[in-house]
């Protein structure tokens, strides 16, 4: 078990060591490790290795000048230079509210980034303003759209943050494939199959193969298939898309460039500069009083959460499940498997920095 | 068949005959044809009947004063006065874009309004005016949330549309469960069952009963049950209820007035102003050269349909079915089920208008 202090301060020392200034190393770290606390592992320290090989390979600057290229009132593209998504997302956030906080919402689109960590962390920055926080995020492609054998989408994710009063936030935080790729992973430690409906083979059959996508097939949208509106979920990664890549000049679709992740590391020729986001930032007073509306949340979520269930199960609220993994690994502390552990030992020991294994 | 011109000239009548003032009763006409052109037919001209039934029950005011009760530079509360959807939105619309005019993007969520006809009509009036359309509304509750026993959303759509330079624009206009309402409405009709993954019976478990909606059970959220994802469908209609009735200060959730279709007319007691909705317009110079962008949506637009398929089928854009719809009920007619036009020719009694009956 590692404490979340422990990890962050970890973390911080390996993009020092990259050459990340102190601040930006910071709030990286404190960005990755957001992911570990909420119970998302796939997103966190888990991927530390992975931005240390985007470094390598020449994709990542550690220093980057991360400046607005055009604006209005409401609007920006934020040129992310290169920089970490970890940092490169978060200032962007910052800008989308200090337009809000003038003109009522603010929207930016990002290029010239890459991978952010959690969407939900982002978003969620709005909360203490009394704003709503949107944020997308393109990525590279291992989504088939409906009736396509070739990957044209990334896993593409929408978060939205949404302040109550007396009740814990709104923060609902899903990409919009049926599943996450890192599930796949899962299963293909422990040689299982994964359920019909997750992905499909080279021929575009439904599969329950869990290394499909490795051999050619590739992640459904929402919905699966035609009937059950798997269009309905490849819409939705599209809107991402656009919003995230073409409508800030980075890379869109296929040429999203792939994470540093062993076996997705072959690049393609770019459209656009590296990989887009899109974040919102919408002032709740802009709307009506935000006491009246957070009160109105309260009773929305009351209802939702007190609401009949199936037997042995209640109707969550999103974000339920990531609060309550971040109060049971601030207080118990964070399980990270073998392979993470080794992979920060090796990042330790080429970096010269201590780090325990606690396997 | 009809021709759309005759069905609009008819739609007008009757709204004019209950006292729409001439320029509303045309452009409410204009929106719910749309809908039958471009192959909704569910959300067209068979609800014409549904929408004199609101104004017998006291619920829709013909002669509204729609107005901005709120609003800052970037964003507005419009109270539609229980106007039509049909005129409340396009107005609202409106707004959005003078908004968005001025300082790159407008957002306006809409309360004591009703149905608004297909969501994608209001989406697409951005397009002309070189800006990216987005719509939402809430519904009256047919949708069990994952593992919910009770109905507590609507079929909530989202529709976003982007223009492109040679290509037709990218329109997507879904709604977030894994499908419409209507998808039962054919197979009562016919005595068929529903595909599993559709609906659930009122104990909460996978059924094929088509009319498991109407004993008790419930539709299901995008994704059709949690292992494939059914929690991001329900956050997706949370977000667009949250959007447009909680920030708007209309009817939420459960509360949510049905709309004026037999067997859903029980009213419950409210916690706002009739039904919500929410529509953005974002000015794409307001982020990079309209020109440029349109450029980059073509390369999209082009990879994706040209992308390899399975056998029999193409990758289709957003908002081609739709399209190819609308070319061939223009060249062709619009053929009515013998049940919309007896309502129509009820419609044609009651308000001493001519009506064929063209069976």
């Amino acid at each position: 078990m590692y404490q979340a202090g422990y990890l962050k301060h970890f973390t911080e020392e390996v993009f020092l060591a990259i050459g990340c200034p102190e601040q930006e190393a910071r709030l990286a770290a404190q960005v990755l490790v957001s992911a570990d606390l909420r119970g998302v592992d796939s997103h966190g320290i888990a991927r530390l290795a992975g931005y240390v090989r985007l470094y390598d390979h020449g994709r990542l600057n550690p220093n980057p000048e991360i400046k607005v290229v055009y604006e209005t009132p409401s609007t920006a593209v934020v040129d992310g230079d290169r920089g970490l998504g970890l940092v490169v997302a978060p200032k962007a956030m910052e800008i989308a509210m200090e337009k809000a906080e003038k003109v009522g919402s603010g929207w930016v689109s990002v290029r010239n980034s890459n991978h952010f960590g959690i969407a939900g962390y982002h978003a969620m920055l709005a909360l203490e303003k009394d704003m709503i926080g949107w944020t997308m995020t393109n990525a590279a492609p291992l989504v088939t759209p409906t009736f396509s054998l070739e990957k044209l989408l990334g896993t593409n994710p929408v978060a939205v943050a949404v302040p109550a009063l007396e009740e814990p936030p709104f923060v609902a935080d899903f990409a919009s494939t049926a599943v996450a790729y890192g599930k796949f992973e899962i299963l293909q430690r422990k040689g299982l199959p994964a359920p019909l409906g997750w992905a499909q083979d080279a021929e575009g059959n439904a599969t329950t193969d869990s290394n499909a996508v490795k051999s050619g097939g590739g992640l459904l949208p929402l919905g699966s298939d035609r009937e059950h509106g798997s269009h309905k979920g490849y819409g939705l990664g599209a809107i991402v898309d656009i919003f995230s890549g073409v409508l800030s000049g980075a890379n869109f679709g296929p040429w999203v460039p792939p994470f540093a992740t062993a076996g997705f590391m072959n690049a393609q020729e770019g459209v656009g500069l590296g990989t887009g986001h899109f974040l919102g930032a919408m002032r709740i007073d802009g709307f009506r009083p935000a006491e009246e509306f957070k009160k109105d949340m309260d009773k929305w979520i009351r209802a939702f959460r007190g609401a009949k269930a199936v037997d042995g199960q209640k109707v969550l609220i999103p974000g339920d499940p990531e609060r309550e993994a971040e109060a049971d690994r601030l207080a118990n502390g964070i399980a990270l498997l073998e392979p993470v552990v080794l992979s920060l030992g090796e990042l330790a020991k080429r970096f010269n920095i201590p780090f325990e294994n606690n396997l």
